[in-house]
This record gives structure tokens, sequence and C-alpha cells, in this order.
């Protein structure tokens, strides 16, 4: 299945792409894609999409899940990636925290902080948790998965690395996290280590990857954060991005107002958003 | 005013504290500190605290906040702790977050978790943030502060340290976010930069200062965050913990099963916590 959110800005409901690519309501059988839902989607299955009501037009889309607590990031965690940042692979997992006020929308627009001069993009795979787990084993950890999304990564360089320690500032922003467009059930997703991703600034192809490339995997990491923390539903997992940001370029581009960014991975849909200054 | 909640994990109800100390039930008033109510809570003012119902026995004291979506903690912010730590003050705040599922009531155990050898203790006043805001003058910030409160921002020194990179995993574990017992509105806290703190283990003394030697102080960091995200009602800022932590003594000290930690800040109450083996 490929469940989605859609309409105003905190006034979602919860909604299934159809075989045709309609959205369907889903609000009759969930109040949202949320806490305990994402815990049993396999009983959504047994719906027929042609019995829910369709939804008209074309609604803005929302981020594919709500009530998330944790909006986890992995650093570095493609090999080639780590070497255009001038750095090594490192011998475990970096983690670290984006605020989960910058979850948004797939579409909606990069907001470019004030007295920034370098934002960038990043496409990765999410991992949205469905059920709580803590101490995991790696053969435990994908009966935790909800499903997978296209997150993007959006980061300011000098904030995040140029002004005093820990990449929280730069990673945190409103709008720095668009999230969607659909929550991909793992059914659909046969092999999250064998998708390709990809990111285009104003047409040009910028990140041309694939998750085969990925140094930590999704069950690896599953388990590894649980190590630290009981994962709850509606936690995201964002697992790092292949090589082509724009802090890796020679010489370096950022985003500027008005640049159009749009994004993909294989089977979980595509983002397309807009560069305001904010 | 010291607003609290009080009640079973996930079950609080929302309470204040009379002159005497007794706790009377807000419920009919507010649905729980959280949300909006934070940006408004000088309405409670009014109502006298004798028409509240009396809560009878002793119930167990959850967070004094409801609904935080971001655990901001400023590291390095008291000169003298980053000299035991090995550091400089930094020339701008160090800004990390801690995962919300981290926070809990004031008196619930700290765990250690599995794998720990170097669990620490940090005594620190605590900001709530009563009103959204961003990019917040140092002048308007104290109106978006709710109150005051204690945090223990419990950290693992090898999960934070020697664990590649970034301190999340040292600073996110379950139980590793003591907050409040109580929400201290603003009016009852004169001046946030002169109240002491202190903390002990097993009854004897570590930490010892005073909020007078934070280096940024709440309005500047207030602001300074707001140039980063919105802040929202709910967010706890953590503002940094005077020296004293095990990991600067000499030979280092950590936690372990059975400890007992003691802590308090000057007007905003007191937290004492066993330690557990997770």
């Amino acid at each position: 299945m490929k469940l989605l959110r859609y309409g105003p800005q905190g006034q979602e409901k919860p909604g299934l792409l159809d075989a045709e690519g309609a959205i369907r309501d889903l609000s009759a059988h969930v109040p949202d894609l949320a806490g305990s839902v994402l815990g049993d989607l396999g009983r959504l299955a047994g719906i027929d999409p042609e019995s829910l009501p369709l939804v008209p037009g074309a609604p803005r889309i929302g981020p594919c899940v709500a009530g998330t607590g944790k909006f986890i990031c992995i650093g570095l965690n493609y090999a080639d990636h780590a070497a255009e940042s001038g750095l090594k692979v490192p011998p475990e997992p970096v983690v670290f925290l984006k605020a989960t006020s910058a979850i948004c929308g797939p579409d909606d627009p990069i907001l470019i902080p004030r007295g920034s001069e370098k934002t960038d993009w990043e496409v990765e795979l999410g991992i949205v948790i469905g059920k709580p787990g803590k101490y995991l084993t790696e053969a435990q950890a994908l009966d935790h998965v909800a499903g997978y999304c296209v997150v993007n990564d959006v980061s300011e360089r000098a904030f995040q690395t140029e002004r005093s320690g820990q990449w929280t500032k730069g990673k945190s922003c409103d709008n720095f996290g668009q999230t969607g467009p659909w929550l991909v059930t793992p059914d659909e997703v046969p092999d999250p280590q064998d998708l390709d991703m990809w990111l285009k600034v104003n047409g040009e192809t910028m990140q041309s990857g694939s998750t085969r490339t990925m140094v930590y995997g999704v069950a690896f990491l599953v388990s590894y954060l649980s190590q630290f923390f009981t994962l709850q539903p509606g936690d995201i997992i964002s697992t790092g991005t292949p090589p082509g940001v724009g802090m890796g370029k020679k010489p370096p581009q950022y985003l500027k107002a008005g640049d159009v960014v749009e994004l993909g991975v294989e089977g979980l849909g595509t983002q397309r958003q807009t560069c305001l200054q904010d």
C-alpha cells in the first residue's frame, strides 16, 4: 500500500493511493497515520480501495506520518558521500536528531533561513517505525518497520559545521524535512537495500545513487538505534545521502530563492520543492 | 504559580501547588499543561487554590509540561564546567537535541542503559516555551517563556563522545531527562540569572553552582535559538550545567544501580532519583 496524508497543514486526513494513482479517503477507517495505527497497517490491506471515497481535485500532500517524536538521521552513511565531505566512513553510525518541527509535506517549499548562504539538499531513504522497540536484534528489527518514504534532509552547512559544534543548528530549520509523498508498506519494498535514488536542482541531476551503497543498512540501523532508546511508532529514521550534495561540488553550490528541487527514491514517489527566502 | 502534572505515566493530570504545598486538581480548568494553555497561564492566577479539589495521598509527579516537540540543550554554558571538560567556552552556544522520549518525571528512576559504564548527572535550569516564536529579539524573548523548571540532563559519556561523532546517543536514552517537579511561572522567578543549584549523589554534594555564572543567559538563548527554528509551546530549553559532573572528577565517577541522585534549583523544587540497571 501507498498511504499518505492530504489537506491543509495541521488538518491532514489519512488517504490511500489507488491503482490509478488517485487518492482515496481513509478517514472512516483510521483517525490518522500515527501512533498505534502504524503498528497494524496490515488490516488496511483488506479494504477494497474502490469502496473508499475518491478525493476530488489535487489537494496538498502533507508529511506521510504524524505524531513523530524522534526524527533521527544517520550521517556519512554512503562511502562516496563521506569521501566528498572529506570524511571517513565512521566505525559505527553517526546519529543526530533533526527537530520534528522541521517536518513538512513533500512539495512544501524549502525555506532558506535568514542569514543562510549554504542551504543544501540531501535525498534519503526514510524508515517509519510502526511498533515500539528497544534492544532489538537485527532479526527482530524489520518487524518494527511500518514502511518507507522519501526524505529531503535539507541542511545549512555553515550553521551545521561553522557555528560551534554539533550539527543541530544546520539540520533543524523550519521546512528542512520534506517527508513523503507516501508511506509505502514493506510488502511493496522487497529489498530496501536496492532502491535507486536521485535529486535534481533546476532540472540538472545532482545526486544519482542507490541504497545498495549504504554502509549501515535498514535492519542494522533499527537494531542499533534501539540500543540507545525506545523507538516509538511514528519515529522516522533518515538513513543518509549518496554523493552529489552542494557542499561536495567544486566549487560548492547552494540553494537560492526560486530554485526548484526535485527528488525521488525508486518505488516511494517523488518530491518537488521551490526555494523561498524566509 | 507552581504548576505540575501528577498521576501515572501517560495519564498525568494538571495540578497547582497551594500555599501549604498540597496539590490541587486543575483539570476542570485546563486539559493539560501543553500547547496553547502554556501561552496563557496568567488566567490561572485568578483561580483561588482553595476552590480547587485537594488531591489526596502522594501521587507520582510527572514531567511538568506535556507535548514537548523539541528538547533543546545548551552545551558548555558554564565557564568552569567547560574547563573541567577540558574545553573552551564556545564563541556561540553549542546546541543539541535530546530525544523527547527521554523526558520523565522528576523522581522517576535513572535507567542505566545496557552496556553503559559512564552514566553521569547534570543539574540544569530548564526554560519552557509558552508561545510560538521565530526570529525573536532579546527584548521579545522573555514574553515567550511560560516558566522555569529543574532538568537533570543525564548523559552517557562514552555513548556521547567515544562512539562516532555527535552527542545524541549519549543524551537521548530513556529516562535521561527528569523534568520538574514544577513549572514555575516567571512572576515567581524575578531573576533567572541568580538561582543557586546543586546536585548530590548518595548524599554527597557533587554540583554546587548558580545561574549567575551561565555564559549565555535565558533571554539571549531564546532569541538565539529562534533564529534557527520556530520555538513552539512546550519546547524545553535546558541551559547547561555548572561544574561537578562525574566526568570532570579525578578520577571520573559514574552512576551505578542503587545510587541515589538528588538535585534542585532555587525556587524551582527538587528531584530525587534512584538508579536502576535497564
